[in-house]
């Protein structure tokens, strides 16, 4: 790996507390970070480096996923460490920054490669990336990149004008924008799995009935009320976080591509997607906000109650979709999509529905009986893959009776997200950041959703804390003979079914 | 179910104590007896009803896959025991027979459906049918059925003649050859999961590059040594469980077939097997025969100074070999089939390699880092379903690491072979019994090889007790480019290559 000066905006923040620190240290104990490597943190307070260091020590015991008997490298690790203050609007700030940043290089010996993090606020994208830009922070002598995060704007006019700003002091190839789903190992896999020759033949509309992407969160809105009730649940998941997983379900990368053809493949979905019209966003979008109910055994607050909300809000906290992906692999195979907050229990999966012609043909198990084959990514909150085949103890005899083949990865095991990402990042890896293409895509996409939310053509269904959403997006799936895998529900009737039936006892001896 | 009266010859017996007494207890408490039944245990011993069932009850206490706590139905089940004393060349005890069994038929008030159980040494089949037929223990008021156990002969000729003895006092339909591997719940779901939609699609030379079909005991001849000696491994197990493992592996059922069907799909396998001649079989046959070793941390003699085998013996007591099936599905797919005493661990497993495509054209992946994909069905001692899937944390960084994805069955819910195919005579489904025409075509297909040991054209291979058997079964496989799956030596190749390399650490901070 080349030698890297690691340039922190935000570095006292919430993100680089819970997740920068504790990623970078653990790619540290792993080997994964370059041997010449030099961080600056930047933030609004004044710090000294001991100060900052201790900071960034108390996060890394309170938020890494290595318990406190793996910090034994912690101090050769924060050697790297320097903090420096910084008003992001104040040019010598920048001045006095790239001084610093150059007398490091000097320092350790090293080229000037530059990745420029910002763990801030949207709003101060185009200032910071202007001021790079301006006090030739980009040094000719080696190579500059721009780490951001979402959201990358509020609809598809912002987003397109932020881009062209940032634009300005980046080229495409030199900003990595983070969506935190694609550092995920399960989401990564999801690539090299379908290529597998075993999976890849299953993997179309030969086999497959149907696939379900669901992203359910317990949690309310916490901390990020003015946010999110401007947001809403179509931002802040829908837009990014789904539609990335769709793509990374539905591209047919070929072997051994690279980043561009990655990013080629995923911009071919959403191209292929079925356009919505605003007018008729009703008939395959589902708008819930959740109401007061019993979450694991508590009373919860309706969203209308929670703190900073609008008592008379519309905003989305669940949103349910079907799409269509019209070409060659998925034309006819519906795609269900759907997120929310407060449901019945924190869940991020995709599952593989396959077609039963056994069933159908067969009188003894009806739509009863049925239990179809399923292969099911497990995201979070734990890793798995489930191939459940549905098959019976033998041709003649017994009922149907599914047999899950499980793969469970254990817990601590599994890189984190930002991990992965900070990792591709410091290595110029592209492949998992949003591309551009698939951001404008996205926007375009989900923009006449916004436009029937905005406008009402779209019902606001409230529904329970502690449910799995509103009843209508149970009727979205119905309607097509389909339902939701694995709702309680779902699961209460198949445990049913297995439970052996008593019967008393005749004998004729 | 029909009531039925089971009339077991060889009541005393070995195989009556320890797999038929504990069967009939097992369906009976699982309620899969007819509701009307008689059982009618015939020995040579006299023997008082009560002394039989304290005796069948003993056997059950020693041998039922349920605990001592299962015992609680008993003595209701015992009420259905009679028992007669019986010389087997004595037409007048048939006769006695048969007022027997009239008279129980009259108490239970039910039809004369009558099965006839011959847990008895071959030489005796001929004479029993013979007297079964003649003494008219046949009743024309229902049915009749004959339940038989290998050997059904020795090589082709003794077994056409034997069939054509039995046929002379029942049909076809009405002979039930018992190859207890067809009652393993294992091979049974063989067939239904072939036919699953998902499986379905996989299981072709499209996809499959080989199949392992293994059947390795770590015990010796134990007290067979008389049979064993003449039998050698290719008539105990080759002729018989590996063919029909074989045939119900690779048959394409289709769906919602009948018994005819199944057996008329078992039957094209065997004709569409390559032929073998005498002359050739060493090119794709490997004899071996144990010799003294280390098994299990304990010394364990040799073969030939086993009690009972000639110090000169050049019987096989292992036997592999590599088979083609010539039809659509399986052109090109060699099926490697082994089976040894004494080998390094008891285990029955059936294994599918899939190929490969993805691997070799990959650079970073040669042979030696290679791990195909697998669909491993573990038969005995445990049963499961192990999809291994090769893949990579992701596209573009880290290894080919294998997932394995596995399915357990707990020991205790699994039936026994004989519980499945005692059902299934009681019932008339004769699917999972062999078929004379699959036993004729099996020894047809052997008799090339009983020839070439008998004369010596193939070499015989001496190997340790404790091991996996010559080192050219090895080579039979490695000539292909295979090797068998997974033989503590491959795993252990694996291990090591999983092991992670430990290096020395360096930092410039």
């Amino acid at each position: 790996m080349e030698p890297t000066s690691f340039v922190l905006f935000g570095a006292t923040g919430d993100l680089a507390k819970r997740k920068i620190y504790p990623a970078l240290y653990n790619l540290f104990v792993d080997r994964k970070l370059p041997p010449s490597f030099s961080l600056i943190g930047l933030g609004r307070r004044e710090l000294s480096d001991e100060s900052f260091r201790a900071n960034v020590e108390l996060s890394i015991r309170q938020f890494s996923r290595r318990g406190a008997d793996n910090l034994s490298l912690i101090k050769p690790f924060l050697q790297a460490f320097r903090y420096s203050v910084l008003d992001i609007s104040r040019k010598e700030d920048y001045k006095k920054l790239l001084q610093m940043i150059e007398r490091r290089e000097e320092e350790l010996g090293i080229s000037s490669n530059r990745l420029f993090y910002l763990s801030v606020g949207p709003e101060f994208f185009e200032t910071i990336a202007a001021n790079i830009q301006e006090s030739g922070l980009g040094s000719p002598n080696g190579w500059k990149r721009l780490v951001i995060e979402k959201p990358f704007g509020h609809d598809l006019q912002s987003a397109r004008d932020l881009n062209r700003k940032l634009s300005k002091a980046f080229t495409e190839q030199e900003i990595y924008r983070i969506d935190h789903y694609l550092g995920k190992p399960m989401v990564q896999k999801l690539e090299a799995l379908q290529q597998n020759p075993v999976l890849n033949a299953l993997w179309t509309n030969h086999y497959i009935a149907n696939v379900q992407i669901t992203a359910n969160e317990t949690v309310g809105v916490e901390e990020r009320a003015g946010y999110y009730d401007q947001a809403g649940a179509v931002r802040d998941m829908f837009q990014n976080h789904m539609l990335q997983m769709l793509m990374m379900v539905a591209s047919h990368i070929p072997n051994n591509s690279d980043s561009e053809m990655v990013r080629f493949k995923k911009k071919l979905v959403m191209e292929a997607l079925e356009p919505l019209q605003k007018e008729t966003v009703k008939a395959s979008v589902i708008r819930g906000q959740y109401k007061e109910g019993m979450l694991q055994g508590k009373p919860a607050a309706g969203y209308r109650s929670e703190p900073g909300i609008d008592s008379a809000s519309m905003n989305d906290t669940f949103i349910a979709a079907k799409l269509h992906i019209d070409d060659f692999f998925w034309r006819g195979v519906p795609f269900y999509i759907r997120t929310g907050k407060r449901m019945k229990e924190k869940s991020t999966r995709i599952v593989f529905e396959f077609k039963e012609p056994s069933i159908t043909s067969q009188g003894s198990a009806d739509a009863d009986g049925k239990s179809p084959n399923l292969l099911v990514f497990e995201i979070s909150p734990n890793e798995g893959i489930t191939l459940q085949v549905n098959t019976r103890e033998s041709q003649h005899k017994g009922d149907f009776k599914p047999i899950r083949i499980d793969f469970h990865e254990s817990r601590n095991d599994v890189p984190e997200a930002y991990e992965n990402l900070i990792y591709d990042a410091l290595n110029g890896d592209p492949t998992f950041f949003a591309h551009w293409d698939e951001v404008e895509l996205s926007w375009k996409w989900v923009q006449p959703i916004l436009e029937a939310f905005e406008e009402n053509l779209v019902p606001l269904y409230l529904y329970e804390a502690g449910s799995y959403g509103p009843a209508e997006s149970d009727a979205l799936l119905a309607k097509d003979g389909y339902h939701w895998w694995f709702d309680a529900k779902s699961e209460k009737e198949i445990e049913t079914k297995r439970g052996e039936q008593q019967y008393a006892y005749h004998a004729n001896y």
